[in-house]
């Protein structure tokens, strides 16, 4: 078996005529990459990955030309992901397992989007986006720059289930932590550097720097009041000053506030 | 490439000579249709689906015959899904990416299952039911037609976990909405036209027409009362009255309520 | 088509020269099984299933000698499941559809993880264990034997994300519950025989024999002070009084308590 990163196509995997793959992109036994698709170089496609998937319109017309899927150079798509028609994403684009990403989603660089987060399209990430395992992120939203997204986060367009007349997605500042299994509502703006706490549904806007908490979520404090549960005098928030693990060179390197 | 819809059937596709296609059906590459499995005309099969896996007592047994996996006419069948021998759908059944339907799920005509979503199997699904991303349904529940469930709804079926002496699913009755991470416990009825608020669960029954909202769920007014947040005059709900969307002619065509 | 079990190595599986697979083992088309891998006799590995998928950091690495994946004998691993490199499970392990196990995973015998769990890796689970569908187990959890845990369960280990210096996973005493949709947090431990209600974000120790529910989670009595809602006398906890389907012979042949 051939290595990672090798450049290496594999014989199993299908690859259409009219996918552009950059210098030493490496696909993987079993997947499938549509025309439209242009990957940029050096990236990995796992196995039993999907790139280019048709939206769901094609099912129904008999023209499929597609509208094109740019992922950029130096990403990691991992394997069984599913990235549509319709993306742009990268570099340095990296997702786990089983990722969906639907057409009308714009990536910024150096996004990661956990196994199994589920992006429904027409959807704004900005760079250095990190959501975890299990992110649900609903169409129309916006998610700024440094914006961290842990597990069975949902973020909501839709304010009376169901309706497509009120459609609204959320924005998520930059800097802003939306903790595990917390749930957005439409149209609510969670400010720079704030702080959702786990399982909070937030039904306000969360002003910047502010801890919300709770279901319904409450204003609790300022994110700057936090002080680590083992001792440390430093605060912990706005966590850029105290964390920068797995940020490419230079990416904090701006005013951030 | 072949197209979507094109009535193709990948050679990379394992497909059983026991495997009943209908005219016009397309299958995916790296698909898995296994004996047993009747696709109804016109119905599309994404790549690395399995129809047909073998239920949990098949590894220990020596005779696998299959009792029958049968899906209707139009339907689509989206990548990574995995549906079970002894499951009945269609026709017109719509599936996102890695949906799992386990063996004794019977859904009715034109539902749609969204990706990632799970079927315990042993349970009864009426027509025009539309599930979001990541619904898991337990064993033994019954949703009855145009009901709407969220991402990460729950239906449960074990009031004291683990337990086999007390198993009951809840019953979502016909245009009842659960919102986004709420979940209903055994045993619940939840009334038609009713609405459960996002991130609540549901320990009591919840009337026709009512609103059901927190942790616990309360009673907290009638469908009726909700207004548009953006300002029209016309009342939310029941929801068929303004939405329509998606349905196939003449699913509305009875007296709904 | 051969069946299931048969000990048939599947022509349009790929299987590393350095892999090694006991006696009667099954794998299924497109499954994928990576050097460094050893599965024990009569083990299964469904379709689209990845072993000994490599870690993050091999991407960025020239030499990529596998550390090993184990899997006991008699395991089951069905379809689109991702089991990396650097895991030890089994014997007898059982995963449902699209499971993901990461890298320094430690699982005991008879283990049952649902589908499309995810166990981030560098984290231990006894014997007997019973995770059903989408439970997420954060890295440096401990989950003794024995232990239950329920569909959107979260174990997290991050006291103030994003940080990397204080990271501290849960400790899941043995026979604990974990209902449905509740959130463990940092550093908490859950004693031995106590139940946390569905969704209850847990923020202190529990105590053994005692029922955590809320959010955040009260101690709201003894388990053994729950009654079946169906009317049967008997107490309902400690569970392994009254229910113990599904184990193997033996398994609670020992001071449960």
């Amino acid at each position: 078996m051939k290595g990672f990163r090798s450049g290496y196509i594999d014989e199993r995997a299908v690859v259409g005529e009219g996918a552009i793959l950059g210098e030493g992109v490496t696909v993987g036994a079993f997947a499938v990459v549509y025309d439209g698709v242009t990957l940029g170089d050096g990236s990995f496609v796992g196995p039993h990955s999907i790139l280019g998937e048709p939206p769901g319109d094609y099912y129904d017309r008999a023209d499929t030309a597609p509208e094109g899927c740019n992922i950029g150079a130096g990403s990691v798509i991992r394997s069984h992901t599913v990235i549509y028609d319709g993306v742009t994403a990268g570099p340095g684009l990296s997702t786990g397992h089983r990722v969906t990403i639907r057409e009308g989603s714009r990536l910024g660089k150096d996004c990661r989007v956990g196994t199994m987060s589920d992006l429904q399209g027409d959807l704004t990430v900005g760079d250095h986006v990190r959501m975890h395992s299990s992110v649900h992120i609903g169409q129309l939203s916006t998610v700024e720059s440094f914006v961290w997204i842990f597990p069975f986060v949902v973020l909501t367009n839709d304010p009376h289930p169901p309706s497509d007349t009120c459609t609204q997605g959320p924005t998520i500042r930059q800097f802003a932590v939306l903790a595990t299994n917390s749930v957005i509502m439409p149209g609510i703006e969670v400010g720079a550097h704030a702080l959702v706490g786990a399982m909070s549904l937030v039904t306000r806007d969360v002003l910047p720097h502010r801890i919300a908490a709770g279901s319904p979520a409450r204003d609790v404090g300022a994110v700057e009041s936090v002080r680590c549960k083992e001792g440390r005098l430093d605060p912990v928030y706005p966590w850029p000053a105290h964390f920068r693990r797995g940020y490419s060179d230079g990416a904090f390197e701006f005013d951030d506030d």
